[in-house]
């Protein structure tokens, strides 16, 4: 990559307004496609990027040497289809979705044969939405993970590895599609599905004035966007499910213990997810 | 309360220490009890309280007009029967213990008669403990409940919040003993359950490279104290098994909406816990 080169996002909501920020601060030519053409304007207007349309025409997507894709799962497979013709031979294309399986494979089986796919997630994100919200800030010191197949190549690879360090993400990973969907299953989703539940499982109106930080730590991501993650829950159905099956044994071993006075099982139990704990902060987490 | 009186902060932990702070820098006269000698002289090194010792003589806890028990839970009650007389007459205690059935009856029942102790529990904390690691600051913003008997008088419950409004809490709430532990319980307790839970669920050492905000949020408290909280779950078990049960039944919902693929029924517990969910911000939460 090179700063000649122009970069498309397709989707300017709040990850893609985010994309767009850290790559046009680091001098890429930044362009942008949404349907929303209020969100374009707002984008061109605030210098989030330098081109921007609510028309895929083939004049405005051949301009793009590498396209990021921030649309919703269903819409990813459905973009590439009905537009992967009017885009620029040898273009690199990415998503950022945060279930894999259920559109790399399909994607990568129906494009162009001068194209490439390479799949990625950047695992960071904010309780709002909307290109007016984004900030190239929730990337820093952030994980990175590209989902490489057999049909990527080095350039692909290379192309991942440096949006990532121009958005200065901490740790950079490959894995595979099904080590993604499954390590996703229990660090994402599991956590989701568990804030939701334990904000919808009290509905005593005066809990707000009894809370504490641990409360409100464990349920800000109950404020979730409820048109994306339904579909994302689905498409990882398989290994979503077994994720909360082994949290909810390992919880009602701790209620055991709780039952029958084990202090020293809960204590061991304590000693060990503290322990765990800690290879989890952030750098700027740590004290 | 006036800025002549004293005030007996008895353990001078993490807790202990940050009431010390915030007292001190409010002017009050405050000293300290600790068995560890160099917590006191930490304290007096550093200006957090006033006079210190490790010795519980009636000739220092005599000075007292006001005593803050921040021991642990199977301390306080034995800590009241053993120096009780070698306190001021007249003088108020409070505790501020996470849970309370274990801890108020016994405590009050066995009272010298000009006595009184005020139950209080302060919503705040952090992962570290120690009195070098507190901070007056953990208190602002934060929740502070007072737990209110028949043997409570007016000049008891004005003592407690007097000490709220002077650490800077932002809600006083009065509540009973019971539903103290019930809030207590599914606030608290059972998000620490979690915590423990969901890090000890899964032993894959490569997850920390995958993480993002989310696992990080919902395991923040899984760094815990494992020679408190035994005692805290224990102690209030009854009502933290119910809550369990309750958490776990809601979870157990929403994974059969996952499994029948009902996007509908998704969609509508997240704008539930969406909406839920903006009632529970801080004041310096808020966007």
């Amino acid at each position: 990559m090179n700063k000649d080169e122009t970069i498309l996002i397709v989707g300017l909501g709040l990850m893609g307004g985010s994309y767009a920020r850290g790559l046009t601060k680091a001098g890429f030519n930044v362009i942008a496609l949404d349907k929303n053409k209020e969100s374009i304007d707002y984008a061109l207007a605030n210098g989030i990027i330098k081109e921007g349309t609510s028309e895929s025409t083939e004049e405005f997507l051949s301009k793009a040497d590498y396209v990021i894709i921030t649309l919703y799962p269903t819409e990813i497979v459905k973009w590439i289809e009905n537009n992967q013709d009017k885009l620029k031979g040898n273009a690199i294309i990415t998503d950022i979705c945060g279930v894999k399986a259920c559109i790399v494979d399909k994607a990568q089986s129906i494009l162009r044969k001068d194209l490439e796919l390479i799949s990625t997630h950047p695992m960071a994100g904010r309780e709002l939405s909307g290109v007016k919200n984004s900030t190239e800030s929730i990337f820093e010191g952030a994980n990175y993970l590209i989902v490489k197949t057999d049909l990527n190549t080095e350039r692909g690879v290379s192309f991942a590895e440096e949006i990532a360090k121009t958005l200065k993400f901490k740790t950079i990973s490959t894995v595979s599609v099904s080590e993604h969907d499954e390590m996703i299953a229990y660090l994402s989703q599991l956590t989701h599905c568990i804030a939701i539940s334990l904000m919808n499982g009290n509905d005593n109106d005066e809990l707000c004035r009894f809370t504490g930080d641990s409360f409100r730590d464990l349920t800000r991501i109950a404020n979730i966007n409820e048109n994306l993650w339904p579909e994302l829950f689905i498409d990882n159905k398989e290994k979503l499910i077994e994720s909360i099956d082994v949290f909810v044994k390992e919880l009602n071993e701790l209620k055991d213990d709780i039952r029958s006075d084990d202090y020293d099982a809960l204590k061991k139990k304590m000693i060990s997810s503290t322990e765990r704990r800690k290879k989890f902060n952030k750098i700027k987490d740590a004290d």
